[in-house]
Order: structure tokens, then C-alpha cells, then sequence
């Protein structure tokens, strides 16, 4: 049994950027490894980054410049994540970064970069270095799903999506491009994530907007708990759709675009799931009642990460004594004896026990669906919370324990 | 490949100390799942128990009867972990050890309970009831191998060990009994383990003593990172080796029963890992040169949970990118370029790089192994701490996505 991954929806250009790929060699299986995207004019750019003390040199390099608020241009490599390379790590990123501002003859610190991969090997930077020059010979408005392509590491599927709206009676395009699959834990997943958007606004207010959009989305699923060196999430906006600044449009139309942003970023986020290593089954999980958001959402990333959990999923077997035991170790007030669970439209627990209607046919019939909706009401309070993640399968073990081999 | 599990030692009885098992119909293979230790005179008792909010009805049930500090017997079964059966659940765990009460003509509040195995089950609590007359006239001092085996749930091994020790002129004698093998985390692992000994001390005293010894044993392994709902370690002391109490024995005289006790733990919390569900290799972790204890062992545990370290320790895989990920990720202030880590007597990273001298061949040398020590210097400190885990293979992912099937 797989996930269900849709097929790439429909990917318009947007004003003000291009892009190419190509394979430079990184990756050893010949497959595109290396992407740039030009972008004029200079855009408002906004980024997220690990908060995991072990950084990649773009990681760095990419807070650096973010202080300064434009952006020219984006080099992104996979197959080598350039990271616990010490100074030369650093080295390499610089280089990369001044030889993409030499073609586009623009700033260096207006270009960034990410890297995806191994750890720990050095970049070959000649590789990458080499293709630049083809590269922005070829720079195109009409290449998403190709860069989408060329930022894959144990991805099975491309990810890109696309959002269009209205802001000042002009039609504005967002696009999101995305790569997981493993090491997928908020903060954030070990992805890489580029948004593009010819909206017009200014960098800090992209930061906000941006900083919302995440924490219902990609810090809301986890795969494997593991927090990676090289998580990068970035927004570039051109303003060239032609609406005045999006801090003079209405309170409306501003919610309209954070929408769009957070709807991006949550397609995006689940489509790591859908696409998760070994991942069989995409589950959401959804607590309700809890008294701030805070807790639903540490109870629902409990149960998101439990293995054993995880497993039980992975099996089809519609264990809830270790959902409930997940909830118990969740670390926030429980009362126990009110709470609800779930599974699908099936009630399992009622009031702390088993709901003396259910059946274990019911639950099973339920757990054979490759789509499972996980439902907790703690009937403490009104908040709640939905995150996504994936089962721990064979498939998982098989694809970490070779990944190298 | 398996992890080596050493052949249970010499467990000779202990004074004050006698017990029976049977198989009472709980668990459907017809394995023993019932456990009675009687003993007298009245002990001295302490107990530690797991911080899940979602617990086993004994545990509610022992916690409360651990304020009048004695100990006259103990009922264990496995197969069932009388968790969310509500008030029954409790009434269930009341009958049993009422009726363990009444055969034994002692006071209700003096006998202690534990249950292990399937979560959300009603325990068919007749099964136990019918068996305690029978366990009751076959109560022997010669039996903690047969004890040893009766909690057991997955585990693959019984787990029983011991310690003699001199405390003023006389042989003192500690038992310890423990089963696993999923779920374990602390705090606690889902384990239940039982201590007895014939030292004369004071309830106070054994819980103090016992709640300095789970820091470094019990609460430094990890299997999967899951913390259970029936988490139950107990200590019993009978006072029965005739020497003075130890709160007047010298204090050299009280460390050495505090080491006694602490390694007694630290032996049966590894065995647990040995016997991890799935195991095919056993982890030492140690940090050292943290600023405090506190930081090593989050450091330690990081590691030990992290599933893309122990999918690469399953796969032999030297992938030292995702230990120093996860150290990376572990929470605490960190001087990465100081970092050493070492694979065995491998130096990988030597100031936060890779070794100019260390080869892939080299740690995959040590990755064959078995047993394998990982080390970090963060040279940040003095303070070190060592956890133990297991690897994340197939039979994990069997194990637990079958368990019920």
C-alpha cells in the first residue's frame, strides 16, 4: 500500500523570476542536483532556518544576509548537504554565491543558497562552480516542476504547488517548491522549501506573514523526530503583479494573501508526509478541547512521534492503548476520565475507557485505509490543533539503515 | 546477528523472601503470567513509578500504599496491563490483593501489585483470583529465576541478577527481577522491577537510595523513546541479615549498599536493552565534557532516541553526520567546533570536522560489531554521563506492528 500523491498541479510563471537546472555531478546517479533562480527586480526575501546548532555554511551564510532584505538570485544544490566541513564549508558557499552575483552582475550578498544531502563530505564545489555558466545561459520563467525536480534527495515525487488571488484588482501567483522526505521534524523537517510570489511587500512584512504560515505547516508534521542541519524555508517576492504595496491594501485583502501563504505552506508540509521514507499511511491527527493551542499541539506531535504508535499504524492495527499512552506522556494536565478518542468516524474511547459500543472490527476496518484521521477530545478547554505525519514501516528501517550503501 | 545476553548468574533466596508462579490463562500461550511474593517479616518498601499521566490501576494502587511503608507481599501478572478499564480496573487490582491479603492473614494496605502486557483489556481478573490458593501452598525461597519469567511481556530472556555484599560482619544479599522489552524510555522504561534484599533499612532510607540508583540505570536507556503507563520499579528490604540498621552503619558502610543497589539497576536496565525489542545491537553512549551532568545525559539521550542514528547503527552505517545532528538538536549550548566524537577507539571528528586521518573502512570496522560505544568530548566541561540503547530494525517494526495480530 502507498500514499496517494496527486499529480503536479498546473505551475504558471511568475513575474519577476527564472530558472534552471542541471545535473553537475553531486548526486552520483546522474540526476539534476544543482538549481538557480534569478530574480528581477531585487526581491523582498524572508527565511526560517534549524534551530539546530549544527548548520550547513548556506544555513549561515542565508541568516547573514537576510539582515540586508533583498534578494537577486538562489543557488540550491542536493546530494551534499555541506555541512561539519568547518572554514571550508564556508568557503565553498562563498564561492558559489560570488560567482552566481559575477553572471548576474548584482550584489553577492543578495544571492543565497541551501544545500541538501550527506553529511559531513566535502562539497566537490568545482562541479557546481563548472555548471553556472550554462546554467544562467539558460535561465527560463517556465521551469517549477524541473527545480522541483532538482532539489530531491530520497524523494520519491517532485513537490510544487501553485495559489492565485486578487490583491488590488490584479491577479497575484504564489508558488511553493519543496523537498523532504527524511529527518522530518518541526523545527522544521529536514526540507527545503522556496516560495516565489509576485506580490509586492516588503521584506519585514514577509517575515511576519511567513513566521505565521509555519507553525500550522511545516512545524506541524513530523516523520521521525529528527531535526536536520540544513532545514531552509524561504519567501521571495518580486511586486511585480502590479497591486500597490500590501501594507496599503485592506485588513481583507492582507488576510487573503497570509491565507494563500499558509495554504501554500500546508500543501507543501503534507506532501513531505504523503511522500515521508517508507511512509504507507498518511495520518492526521487532530486534539481538540485542550485549553491552549500549545497543548493540543504538544499532544498531537506526541502521538505523531511515538514509534509505538508509528508502528501500530504501520501494522494496521488499531491499538489505541498506546495513543492513549502517547497522550498520558505528553507532559501537559490530562484529566484522563474525560477524554475522547477517535479513529475515523469511530469513537474508541469515551470518558477515559473503551467505548462499550466499539468493536475491535470497527477500528480495523477503520486502520486499512491508507488516509487515517486520528481525533482527541481532551474536554479541557476550546483550543485545537491538526498535524500530519506518517507510519514507521519496513520501508523506513530499509531506506535509513542503506541510505549510504 | 543478536546482542549477547549473558547466562543468568547464581540467585541465591534471600531472608524474609518466598514466592510462587503460575500460569494462570492470562497470557494465551500458556507461558506463566502470575507472580506471588510473600514476605515476612513486614518489609521495608519503596517505589518508583512512571510519570505518564495514563496509568495502570496498580499503580495508582501502589503509589497510595507506599505512605504507610511496609510491605508484606506482592501479586504480579503479565498479559494484561489493567490500563483504562476505569473504576473496574481498580477494583480489579483491589480484589486481587485483598484476596493475596486474606491467605496470607496480613493487611490489605501491605500488599503491593504490578500488571503488564495488553493496554485498554479488561483483566479477567477470575483467572488470578482462581489461581492464588494454589500459588499460596506452593510459596518456596528458591524461585527467582521462575519469578524472572513470569512478568515477562516480549521479552526474549529472563532478567534476574544479584549482589552480596559485607554490611557490619554480615552477608547482605540483593535480588533484582525485571522484564522489558518495549516501550523504554524513561521515565521509566516500560519495565516492571522488583528488589529484594535482606538488609536492615528503613523505608525513607531504600527511597532515597533507590531513587539516586534509577538516575544512572533505569533512567539512562532508551529503546524507543515511548514511556509507559505501568512503569513500576519497587525495592523490598526484610532487615533479616542481622545487622544493625544501615542509618547507623558507617557511611563507607552506606555507600557500599548504595553502589550494590545501583549496580544491581544498571545490570538489569542494560539486560533490558539487550533484550530490546528487536535489538541486534547494544549502544553505550557516553558524553563527556559537558558543564553539567544535566546537559551530558540530554545530550546522551538525544542520541540514544534519535531513529536516523539507530536505523544507521542497524545498518552498520559509520553515518556520524546524523550523530552530530542529533547532538546538534539536543537543546543544550553547544561550541560545535570543539566537538570530538569517537566510534569506539575511532576518532571521527576532531573539532567539530571530520578526522583529516579517519576512513570510512575504519568505522565500518567498528559498525560490525555487536557492541558499540559512541563518545562525545564537547569539551565544554567536566561533567559525563553514559546511557545505553539498541538499534531501530526490521524485527522493531515487526514486533510492534504485529504484537496483537
Amino acid at each position: 500500500m502507498a500514499v496517494h500523491f496527486p499529480p503536479l498541479p498546473d505551475l504558471p510563471p511568475v513575474a519577476g523570476f527564472q530558472m534552471a537546472t542541471t545535473a553537475c555531478g553531486i548526486k552520483k546517479n546522474g540526476a539534476t542536483d544543482l538549481l538557480l533562480v534569478a530574480m528581477a527586480p531585487p526581491c523582498a526575501v524572508a527565511g526560517l532556518f534549524t534551530r539546530n546548532q549544527v548548520v550547513a555554511a548556506p544555513v549561515t551564510l542565508c541568516r547573514e544576509r537576510l539582515t540586508q532584505g533583498t534578494a537577486h538570485a538562489l543557488i540550491v544544490n542536493a546530494g551534499n548537504a555541506n555541512v561539519a566541513n568547518g572554514p571550508q564549508g564556508m568557503a565553498h558557499a562563498l564561492t558559489l554565491t560570488r560567482e552566481v552575483a559575477h553572471l548576474l552582475n548584482v550584489l553577492e550578498e543578495t544571492v543565497f543558497a541551501a544545500s541538501t544531502g550527506v553529511i559531513g563530505e566535502p562539497l566537490p564545489v568545482e562541479k557546481p562552480l563548472a555548471a553556472l555558466p550554462k546554467l544562467h545561459d539558460r535561465l527560463t520563467a517556465d521551469g517549477w516542476e524541473a527545480a522541483a525536480r532538482a532539489i530531491m534527495t530520497t524523494d520519491t515525487q517532485p513537490k510544487a504547488t501553485s495559489r492565485q488571488i486578487l490583491l488590488g484588482g490584479k491577479t497575484v501567483t504564489l508558488i511553493g517548491i519543496a523537498k523532504g522526505a527524511g529527518m522530518i521534524h518541526p523545527n522544521m523537517a529536514t526540507m527545503l522549501a522556496f516560495l516565489f510570489t509576485d506580490a509586492a511587500l516588503s521584506s519585514p512584512l514577509l517575515q511576519t506573514l511567513l513566521t505565521q504560515a509555519v507553525e500550522t505547516s511545516f512545524n506541524s508534521i513530523s516523520v521521525d523526530g529528527d531535526t536536520s542541519t540544513n532545514d531552509t524555508l524561504m519567501a521571495f517576492a518580486s511586486g511585480q503583479a502590479g497591486h500597490p504595496p500590501l501594507e496599503q491594501l485592506t485588513d481583507q485583502e492582507q488576510s487573503l494573501f497570509a491565507e494563500a501563504l499558509t495554504s501554500l505552506c500546508q500543501t507543501l508540509a503534507q506532501w513531505l508526509i504523503r511522500d515521508g521514507e517508507g511512509a504507507s499511511k498518511f495520518v492526521t491527527i487532530t486534539v481538540q478541547g485542550a485549553r491552549t493551542d500549545a497543548d493540543a499541539k504538544q499532544v498531537a506531535m506526541t502521538i505523531a512521534k511515538s514509534p509505538l504508535v508509528k508502528t501500530a499504524l504501520a501494522g494496521s492495527d488499531p491499538n489505541w492503548g498506546r495513543i492513549l499512552c502517547a497522550i498520558g506522556y505528553a507532559g501537559i494536565p490530562l484529566s484522563v476520565e474525560k477524554l475522547d478518542l477517535f479513529l475515523g468516524e469511530v469513537q474508541i474511547v469515551r470518558g477515559g475507557v473503551r467505548d462499550p459500543d466499539y468493536t475491535e472490527a470497527q477500528g480495523q476496518t477503520v486502520m486499512q485505509e491508507a488516509e487515517i484521521t486520528l481525533r482527541i477530545d481532551l474536554k479541557s478547554g476550546s483550543a485545537s490543533r491538526t498535524v500530519w505525519t506518517s507510519d514507521l514501516t519496513h520501508d523506513y528501517v530499509a531506506i535509513n539503515a542503506d541510505y549510504r550503501s
